[in-house]
């Protein structure tokens, strides 16, 4: 896979895209990076990349040129690129679209700063406009930083068994149950003794539980989606009776 | 405000905390940002941060000591602190969280890594657990610092008028309406003749009806709670109109 980062601020890619899985995806073949500053594609004297808006208002907007222009210098052919635009009015970004994006061999990430973009670059050169979520960035940098990370961790052979630690808390439809690691005791907070017990069956009934109870407690809406067993059932019902003796 | 990060990645930051708007908050002393390897703070001879969960499993566990002992000795007082954990179980961030945290004077951000959080963690250390949305990534570093670029551009003094543009978007709680520059066209793709027209009563009225359209298209939820004017009601009539017609 390519990715391509077109933004006026390059300085800020260097040092994601040089660490862990980004370095290391690179280091295996699996992706490869370029940032272009897509100032040096426009055809203006001054170097612009911006004017005033048509019909007046404030703010500047983003002029079509230069961005046409460096989408086509960067990307190999006009068909088989994705050019996705980092704005808040795209789709939320998901699971789902990394698993899509994943799939592609040329990603071009159009990262504005400020300033609104030419409608004519949403209409004829973009073909993804995505959001991370309700939330106000500075530009697009960091966002597409973020989505790329998240493709580039789903490429065979980007990350090894170890990494994918993290995965548990979507692959299996509900939220992790709590780790433990040592000390036993740590500051007078102690880890629950089924895990120091050695009996695995009880061990694994309490992850269950508790995996069912934070999924109750944070994200229910997952419980809708999730194949409950009869054993689970009941988990949930001993689940609702503890939360509201709590209470 | 001061913003900590706890990390075992420190090489990720400065490329972003050197740039743009987080780079003028800091010019202007509006934050002051620490980066810092939790890994310095592990009393493990072999400079170790994690080890096996009890009770058996896959992936490593970060263990409580070095990630306490960061935090007290990086913050300096332990009531004010917020001490945010980026995960993917925790609370999805907004701008309302936004603004929430661009009120406190101390924020630390751990960033973990592939790897599960000792619960005595998240239970007696954290404050709040906060994720960006549906979706895996390699580490919080990204996350850590897209949320602390959202915080910061809200602090006092930390942007100027001309960079706030982008707000348009969630401050009138409608989307923003379609913007043109130069050129009037562009490979054939023109600028609508209205913007061209001078006419600011038909220019105000025609963004306000694209504003709506592009609303009810994309982001229906936000019509539930804006002030509809009768105007604003007719204009909504005429947009399923022609969105039918369409089809």
């Amino acid at each position: 896979m390519h990715i391509h980062f077109l933004t006026l601020f390059p300085e800020m890619f260097p040092g994601i895209l040089q660490s862990s899985i980004m370095k290391k995806a690179q280091d295996q073949g699996a992706v490869r990076f370029s940032v272009t500053d897509f100032r040096e594609y426009t055809e203006n004297k001054h170097k612009k990349v911006d004017d005033y808006p048509y019909g007046g208002g404030a703010g500047m907007v983003l002029q079509p040129q230069p961005l046409f222009d460096a989408v086509d210098a960067v990307t190999k052919t006009e068909k088989k690129r994705r050019v996705i635009l980092m704005c808040p009015q795209g789709e939320r970004f998901t699971q789902a679209k990394a698993e899509e994006l994943s799939q592609e061999e040329e990603l071009v990430f159009i990262c504005g700063h400020y300033e609104g973009y030419d409608e004519r670059i949403r209409e004829h050169l973009v073909t993804d406009e995505l959001s991370l979520g309700d939330f106000v960035l500075t530009g697009g940098e960091l966002a597409a930083m973020t989505i790329a990370d998240s493709v580039v961790r789903l490429l065979p052979d980007a990350i090894g068994k170890q990494e994918s630690h993290e995965d548990d808390s979507f692959s299996t439809g509900l939220l992790e149950y709590p780790h433990y690691t040592r000390p036993a005791d740590f500051r007078g907070f102690r880890v629950p003794d089924v895990l120091l017990s050695g009996n695995h069956a009880k061990i694994a009934e309490w992850r269950q539980y508790e995996s069912l109870k934070r999924t109750y407690k944070r994200r229910p809406d997952l419980l809708k989606t999730y194949p409950l067993t009869k054993e689970d059932c009941e988990m949930l019902k001993q689940i609702k009776k503890e939360l509201e003796e709590k209470q």
